[in-house]
């Protein structure tokens, strides 16, 4: 028997059954009848998703592609812009936001702090506003979830756009594209969204069409998108059987319904963090119910993370994440995004348990399955 | 029984059982051993079909995504470039270039007309020479396959770059990337390449990595991504499943044979091209064995090729494709790239026969497919 694989990244996750079978049906055109249908109801669900009455554009790419629009559509070079960064995906808006020339001011942060509300309105005041403001939803380096609704409002009152990076927090953990006024949120189809890597996604709220910048764009240009859009068409050739797998993904996603799988997750990280915490293994990721797309633990001391993934990967063919960036070796990172019950958290932690018992750690053995049973068990607090 | 559906328009094209399958495997991660070993030989083998010791870069694209990365690597703003343009892909490449500032000289035809390279040489003469030519090898458009080995070597006697659209050629007509010394060759995995849409291909010579302009990029951009694949890793989430089934796609292709590939789509289109003649059918492509990628084909007096297309989609879930622009409803289009047998272009003409008879059309009945399969098995003549 060939060894099975687990698939505990934060991305890209577990994809169902049903959804990969979709992928090997027949490619169709992507102009003709029976597309046009799937697309449609495609859109129909994004909408869903995202909770907006406006448009998500369909992007053959990344979620990073995705990011790139909103900076390639919004920012001219020289305008001035606020970025929020506490991790890799921070970053990665500041490195996108200075490709294209603008005058990037960030609000930063170290790695694994949540970001406040109150330190992006203090920036945006010293700057004397911006055109807009750059956040990252779940920073999928550290497991921090912010609170988006609030830094939204922040930004709001100094007149910005707001622009969210949720690629790995859409469908997972609460975001209301419309009720929290947020212009621009990018996403992605292999996070929560359970389909393998491929499709970015963005929303564009009026404001956001209202105020396009001069940067050159051709692939990723908003208004051509829209355009194709608004006849169930594709401005070029889309990946048609990523958007059919997608599509089923979406339906199940709804058919469980938004709010029962925020509680899922809720309930994920929780087990995921309390299991953890049994073992005697310190949290790195905040302990906090709104942290429930990665839990970001420290490696005990004198352990190299990056042994731990190494033999959890050879022995079990299990993979986990490493740190990023200056965290590597110093935490691991279990996902719990998308396709996921309580019986892969059990098995990531038992796996972990074993590989970090064999490596000399001194964790508590036999209790954290157990713990993160019950903790799955107890009612969400959110 | 639900209804049979036929794919036979230029894209995308149908995939072989085997890569469907592929892509129907659970999703691995892009950073462990599975993926890198699968990465690794996919790029071995798009070395192959590409005929380069050098790079094929990999993006999560369509094939405008390719040949958009082409524009925002080489072009600055100002830049005197050098379009051939004869059909819908020629303008792309205008479109493309004009997007990001370059200054754009065209050498023009008329939509079904073939490149010549003296046309080209004229105007980089009278152009005092320019940074790059953009040449289109397949026009998907027209079915018009150019000699892009004289084309590229007018070029280079002007010291520009050649960048060529091979988006519907590579794997299906000779291409010789180092050979005929083509610095950018930029394609996709949905036509000959015998994989869903999804994937945007392109190789970069040295000569082209020396010439990088200032335009602003971060997901297309060449050295980010070329410094991912020398570790097989990627710079963003690659679309894995598309990636397995590429794979999967271009070992059945090198099994196959490129040569072979190319003589059986030589014999393809002349298969198309006598059938529709036998028929009473005017070609619209030209009627010579280069022209082995897409055929396309007269309506025939009074009848619109609109309703050709939809009588076959509707009657017997037949895909072709119409004219694109102003040749919409005057020619039909019918595709033969990638896995294609005979049997797929007579199964095209039977039915094309029918329905055009349907509509009124004077047309020779009983005679296309036995002529088809005549033609198929002369031998080819290149």
């Amino acid at each position: 028997m060939s060894a099975k694989r687990y698939l505990f990244t934060p991305g890209p996750t577990p994809v169902p059954p049903e959804v990969l079978s979709a992928l090997a049906e027949p490619v169709v055109h992507h102009r003709g009848p029976d597309y046009r249908a799937l697309f449609g109801e495609c859109l129909e669900r994004l909408r869903a998703v995202y909770r907006t009455a406006g448009d998500v554009l369909v992007f053959t790419s990344s979620g990073t592609g995705a990011m790139e629009s909103a900076v390639a559509n919004l920012c001219s070079p020289g305008d001035r812009v606020v970025v929020v960064s506490a991790g890799a995906f921070g970053e990665r808006w500041r490195a996108l936001a200075t490709a294209y020339g603008a005058d990037v001011q960030a609000v930063e942060y170290e790695w694994g702090e949540t970001p406040r509300a109150e330190d992006l309105a203090a920036k945006l005041e010293d700057a004397g506003g911006a055109k807009a403001v750059f956040l990252t939803h779940s920073e999928t380096s550290t497991g921090v979830v912010a609170d988006v609704q609030a830094l939204a409002a922040a930004a709001k009152g100094s007149g910005a756009l707001v622009v969210v990076d949720a690629v790995s927090s859409l469908g997972a953990v609460p975001l209301e594209t419309d009720a929290w006024g947020l212009d621009v949120v990018a996403s992605g189809s292999q996070k929560a969204l359970m389909t393998p890597p491929g499709i970015g996604l963005v929303s564009v709220s009026e404001a956001a069409y209202a105020a396009l910048g001069s940067s050159p764009r051709f692939y990723f240009d908003w208004e051509r998108t829209r355009a194709g859009q608004a006849k169930l068409d594709s401005a070029f050739t889309p990946a048609v059987s990523l958007v059919r797998g997608l599509d089923v993904a979406l339906g199940l996603l709804l058919e469980e319904g938004l709010e029962a799988a925020f509680d899922r997750h809720v309930r994920l990280g929780r087990a995921c963090r309390e299991g953890a915490k049994a073992m005697g293994l310190e949290l790195f990721s905040p302990d906090e119910d709104r942290s429930a797309v990665v839990t970001a633990i420290r490696a005990p001391d004198g352990i190299d993370a990056t042994e731990l993934v190494r033999g959890l990967r050879d022995r079990f063919g299990i993979t986990i994440a490493n740190g990023q960036s200056t965290l590597k070796g110093k935490i691991f990172r279990i996902g719990h995004i998308g396709y996921f019950d309580v019986f892969d958290i059990t098995t990531a932690l038992a796996a972990v348990e074993l590989v970090l018992a064999d490596l000399g750690a001194e964790i508590e053995r036999g209790v954290a399955v157990t713990r993160a049973l019950e903790a799955y068990e107890e009612r969400a607090r959110v």
